[in-house]
């Protein structure tokens, strides 16, 4: 229970008015969908911004661009497998890739807090280069501001990024269709794992290393597959049962995913188990979840075992026409349940 | 003295080592331009990253795109003439006008401290939805997160800005020759005064508004009056000084600037004299300096005065073959004095 305590995890918050913001409303869970629809999509009206998606598909003198955008709070900023620069490169361009773009071009702009020691900074600066190198994609121009103690955490970075569509690939939630199916790239829930082992020093036995990794050429290869990939999604925050939940609400459709096809790394689930955590619901940051028409799931399952990011792929679901809106669980022991969206956060400063 | 200590005024810093970052290293100054240089330079080299620009120049399937981000961590976030959504539009879309693009897309991504009252993000966010209209951009895409009470400052916004560069323009610093005219659009240091009117509970006899104001249609009957303006620039924090630095900086010219010449408003001149603030250092958010060949000056001049962003616009000086890098002002009595870059931060947080 200390160690509970310790880890500043925050229950579920019910849902109701909030006069002040929560820090659920930014755990990517009910709370955050609800602030969102009801405070920024009522001023923000425009036929390009699609709110549950990674990010927009825009047209620009013929060609098809993709934008997106991400600031990047974890706490802390130096974890197992990477640290915020690295995550906050590998999100943006990731981003990218889950509209189905090519990344060119990526924007820096860090909030530092005074007394940051330089060489952090430095460390964090090759990070973000290393991964941008790894990516192939080019930072082109940033900012840096710094606000006096106290009034920050270290360092925020928010990355933002420019891709190119290719024509014919139109990666869009709505398209998911019944009797598609639903892959991921490989075992879920290390990089929430990872961040939250550092917290306030507690230890595993085993170290979980953040999964954190540039998925470009994964998606890449997926699409050199089939071009008809309907859906691609990176479950950061609020897990694959979030994405999962998004992509159902958007395309109104049901989900089911079964329990036992799940890829989960042995040490990830002892660690949730012992936290009281739900696998489902921990972040992500090297992970797709795809949705594919039943003819090419196989061909593209194919593809993402043989690239290094995806060997452990698996499909894990289908979409279906029953329950519209709902994802469903069916269990090792054959009930089902569902898997709703969280009302409040899990983990607080994950991404 | 009180006032003063009041207002957290900081002295300029010396240059040297420092192993930690300072509130001077955000301040637009000399310490800012170190830590780019030593610091993020020598990681990210490549043939787009201009990084004493308002934006990238880019190439994208056969058009050219600037994309420019900022973060805007101004405090308090709701001053006279406007609040850090107005600012955080307006920031962006003017740095891209600084290109010389017309804006298309923005993003913005939301830094927001536990505790903050709904209704201050409603009234943000529909200042950012406004100063968007008013610009003619589109938000297409964005991010929410929240951090503890404590870790952050109400609201940080960052925003980045996607546009289209019309062939035949070329607005670049490096652009600036000797015997351009230098020219700004309006009296300098309304901003700064204004932020700095508010904190503390410090009020002026007659009240100075922010001049936050889109620029992009400034900018184009500018370039309707002469596509061969070299340099646009807007002169935020460290004001029209540190812009004009830059600018000599980057193209290894001298600028010579005649103090009679320069616009700036009673109030403002007398709320610097009080507060021993120099207004060529004071940060503007709807000015513009512009670096444009002699033949074309007098054309551009009155286009901009038939603007109402521009109706107090003014010819302030000229580019100079003689002592390259080096800023210097003629005073009204007759006397020549360096404009150099401030070491330090004259005013922390001001956008």
């Amino acid at each position: 229970m200390d160690q509970l305590q310790q880890l500043n995890l925050s229950c579920p918050l019910p849902l109701g008015n909030h006069s002040r913001i929560q820090l659920a409303h930014g755990g990517g869970g009910r709370l955050t969908q609800q602030l969102i629809r009801t405070l920024f999509l009522p001023e923000f009206q425009n036929e390009w911004l699609e709110p549950l998606h990674d990010g927009a598909r825009l047209p620009v003198s013929g060609a098809t661009l993709a934008f997106t955008t991400d600031s990047y709070v974890v706490s802390p900023i130096i974890f197992p497998g990477g640290d915020i620069g690295r995550l906050a490169v590998n999100g943006t361009v990731n981003d990218l890739a889950m509209c189905g773009a090519h990344p060119l071009y990526l924007s820096a702009a860090l909030i530092i807090e005074e007394g940051l020691l330089i060489e952090t900074l430095q460390r964090v600066a090759r990070s973000m280069r290393e991964a941008a190198d790894e990516a192939g994609i080019s930072l082109v121009t940033g900012d840096t501001k710094v606000v006096d103690r106290g009034k920050g955490d270290q360092l925020f970075i928010t990355t933002s990024g420019v891709g190119l569509i290719e024509p014919g690939v139109t990666i869009d939630p709505r398209r998911a269709a019944p009797g598609d199916r639903i892959l991921v790239s490989g075992p879920i829930g290390r990089h929430g794992i990872a961040v939250l082992s550092v917290r306030d020093g507690l230890a595993f036995e085993s170290p979980i290393e953040s999964d954190t990794a540039p998925l470009g050429g994964l998606v890449e290869a997926m699409l050199a597959a089939s071009k008809e990939i309907h859906v691609l999604r990176d479950p950061t925050r609020g897990g694959v049962a979030s994405a999962l939940n998004e992509i159902a609400g958007s395309a109104h459709v049901g989900m089911r995913i079964h329990e036992a096809a799940i890829p989960i790394d042995e040490a990830v689930q002892g660690a949730c188990e012992l936290l009281g955590l739900d696998p489902l619901y921990v972040a992500n940051e090297g992970r797709l979840v795809a949705v594919v028409p039943p003819e090419d799931a196989d061909r593209v399952l194919a593809a993402m075992r043989e690239h290094p990011a995806g060997r452990e792929a698996a499909a894990i679901g289908e979409v279906t026409a029953d329950h519209p809106g709902l994802v469903v669980l069916r269990s090792r022991a054959g009930g089902d349940r569902v898997i709703d969206l969280l009302s409040g956060e899990q983990l607080p400063r994950i991404c």
